[in-house]
């Protein structure tokens, strides 16, 4: 399974991560993929390349219009939290995103997939009150997470179009 | 003892930490200094403040001919360093420094008062081998160490003036 970097780019922002993980493949199986992945992430990634990455979400609560693989990713994963939001959790959301990023200088990144808004909302007032370097470690592991499905759903729709015969 | 902005910047780099120090004087004493310090350090400061306080130092092994207050005391900090540095271990310490920074994205951090070049070289080769987010913290402990004892300097400063009358 071979990668380019438009690939990793979509799974993860940081340009370290990518240009590694495209020195790193192909990988024979997803499993392969995700252990590349975890080593780059945790021990050659440094703190600003983990900056970076979580730069290239959007908010959680908010969705990019934008038509890129990431995005359409993104809004797949907030899915429940959208069915689940009103008016009043997105407004409270949107107030504790803003104290959170004034706190900790980056945006809130949890793995939204599966998680209902309320359940957001209340993951982030308690990681609100970390330390900053223990609440960039969490964040990150929330990162690798989302870095994870997302290596999944790229290497099935790799398999498809090969099934296809269009790759 | 009051402080200006200028008095903090000379003891740690990061804005942040400034300007909240200012905001929290007077203290009363060193020790309530350095504790409401290692408060706003560890738990305020976010880490791209932690970075912007590293890249206010030379690099451990370089010298700064500024005449500003941080830079004299710099030169104080590195002179066990210097009086028992040979040009060889001068030489690896640059190679280590870069490779240092080539991995972490910030320079090596140490509080080197009272230690030799081989000393603080056999620290540096210890800590390369450490995780970026391990190793940033770890810089972070040894960034504070440098402050505390800038802050005793300062304050120490402070009395000798106001003793002479002249502040």
């Amino acid at each position: 399974m071979d990668f380019e970097e438009k690939d990793m780019l979509a799974c993860c922002g940081s340009t370290k991560f990518v240009r590694e993980m495209v020195l790193a493949s192909p990988f024979a199986s997803l499993d392969l993929a995700v252990s590349a992945a975890r080593d780059i992430w945790f021990n050659k990634v440094d703190v600003s390349g983990w900056l970076e990455a979580f730069a290239a979400h959007p908010q959680i609560g908010e969705s990019s219009s934008s038509n890129t693989t990431s995005a359409g990713w993104s809004r797949g994963e907030q899915s429940t939290a959208v069915a689940t939001a009103t008016d009043s959790s997105l407004q409270e959301l949107a107030e504790w995103n803003a104290r959170y990023r004034q706190k900790f200088g980056h945006i809130f990144i949890i793995c939204a997939s599966g998680r209902s808004t309320d359940e957001i909302l209340a993951e982030l007032k308690k990681r609100y009150s970390n330390r900053p370097i223990v609440e960039i470690e969490i964040a990150a592991t929330e990162q690798m997470k989302v870095t994870e499905l997302r290596l999944a759903k790229l290497i099935s729709a790799k398999a498809e179009a090969a099934s296809k015969g269009d790759s």
